[in-house]
């Protein structure tokens, strides 16, 4: 039996599901979200999505679900790595999920059923493939979940994990009249004026190392508070720094709180960012990872040249 | 009998071809010349590919392509909307195409056979779909070609012109083995250091009109010249403006020789950009269009905003 047969028969066979998402959710996370509490709804179950926030770009996802009251039996995540990326939710919940749905290289949520596929480019694609099995018939708002899930993870189509498959996928989901067009331009083309002037000031203090082979930027709170630019906003920057040409490893630095660094890492194919966050505690893709650095913005930066001279 | 096998039955039929692309060439135009190049010899006939010039990033194309030594018989355009788009080579062979493969709504190269379907929404889908009709089989290299065009073209499948079709070609080709990422790393998502100088000066110079519902930016020959920025480099400008949140019709200004400006108009669904543009003579797609302007920068831009506020 397949992984995506057993996904399918458990998700069959319980109820009153609570489905939760990564901290700092993205398409990925809240469009498997989403997307499963409409499926279980559809079959006449009960279903909610626990989020740590959305994100007002992604509110859209909500439409159709319906807001249930019920005691939550059955606990499933999708596209959470690990019990830590629960951020707020990971007290209430750690050591109780019946079922993991993920498409993560290195996945470790323990849970009795894992349907865990590292070839799927985004988790939506896995529940694209298990829907069918639980007789769930596709409809436009689902298909609007599961593409923004398919579009975001893949940097619309972009980036190495998109397979043909992927694309297939996608070409189904655009049968069922969604506005692709409109989702992806809100996920990838809109940029408020006030990120704007952040992206200048980021541009400013650009700095490359390792003969220009690593770029790195940097967002602090006082930036962000001078601004006033929202956290949601801050999407996409940690693509800035690879795109520069030979650039093979590039970082941008984002001060959650007081000297507490989040690290994005974007690689080129010959450096494993995966592996380059795994030295930090953090983890990811090959060319998509993340780690958590603390000190003033100098010492971060220093520990991150340092350990770039190592691998490059 | 479709315009396809119609375009099919010509390709067959003759031979020594010379294939026409389009100035100031793009993924599209180039991608279907050297793929029809490439399925011409294929079929043991004689072919080669006119351009007005070829960016460095877009040499790749031309790998597989054999040199021929032959007297042109036969005139191709591939993706080129009419005989004054074919720049330098207009003089020379406006009057003598005797087939127009293209996807413009508005599409004016007159030909005794026309093969033109603006459903698709890039040229190197229609040669995707005539190839067959041909019997040229297809490879790796093909669909290379084929792929910068359909993803160029579609802004990698971003835009509202793609189809399932669209993305269902893309998987066919992703299943040829080629480098996708690659291709697209090097169309969307590098960037010189020169590049990055240019968008931040551009940027200074940003300026909105009717009521921040239109931006514009300027590319200047003086800019260009003082930071060394190549035509080329000037790529993937046009969206910048339209990116900005509220906006609904976005210019940039490029200066082609002194006070000449190329304008590059790009537009959300509810404005025509290739009706804006006719008005000065130019033309394109409902969402992306280009015309072209005398004056000053200033004197430029009053003309632009005063158009605005007739549309808006």
């Amino acid at each position: 039996m397949s992984d995506k047969q057993a996904a399918a028969d458990f998700l069959l066979s319980h109820d009153n599901y609570e489905i939760l998402t990564h901290a700092y959710p993205d398409g990925d996370t809240l469009g498997s979200g989403y997307a499963l509490c409409l499926a279980l709804q559809q079959l006449g179950k009960n279903a909610r999505v626990i989020n740590t926030n959305l994100p007002k770009d992604f509110v859209f996802l909500t439409e159709g679900v319906t807001d249930q009251d019920f005691e939550a039996e059955t606990i499933v995540s999708v596209d959470v790595a690990a019990e830590s990326l629960l951020g707020s939710n990971e007290k209430a919940y750690a050591g109780r999920i019946g079922l993991c749905i993920d498409h993560h290289q290195i996945s470790r949520v323990p849970a009795p059923v894992r349907c865990v596929d590292p070839t799927a480019a985004s988790n939506c694609e896995i529940l694209f493939e298990i829907f069918p099995l639980m007789g769930v018939k596709l409809t436009k708002q689902l298909a609007n979940c599961l593409y923004t899930g398919v579009s975001t993870d893949t940097g619309c189509f972009k980036y190495g994990n998109t397979t043909s498959r992927t694309l297939r996928i996608a070409a189904d989901l655009l049968d069922m009249g969604i506005d692709a067009a409109g989702i992806n331009k809100v996920m990838f083309d809109t940029k408020t004026k006030k990120k704007i002037r952040l992206e200048q000031e980021i541009y400013q203090g650009l700095e490359y190392c390792a003969d220009d082979r690593c770029a790195m930027i940097a967002v602090t709170i006082d930036m962000q508070q001078r601004l006033g630019v929202r956290d949601d906003e801050l999407e996409g920057l940690a693509s800035i720094p690879r795109q520069i040409e030979g650039v093979e490893i590039g970082f941008t630095l984002r001060e959650k709180e007081k000297n507490v660094f989040k690290i994005s890492v974007r690689s080129s194919r010959n450096v494993n960012a995966a592996q380059f966050c795994a030295q930090f505690g953090g983890g990811g893709h090959a060319e998509a990872a993340g780690c958590q650095l603390s000190g003033t913005l100098e010492e971060v930066k220093a520990t991150l040249k340092a350990a770039v001279n190592e691998v490059l």
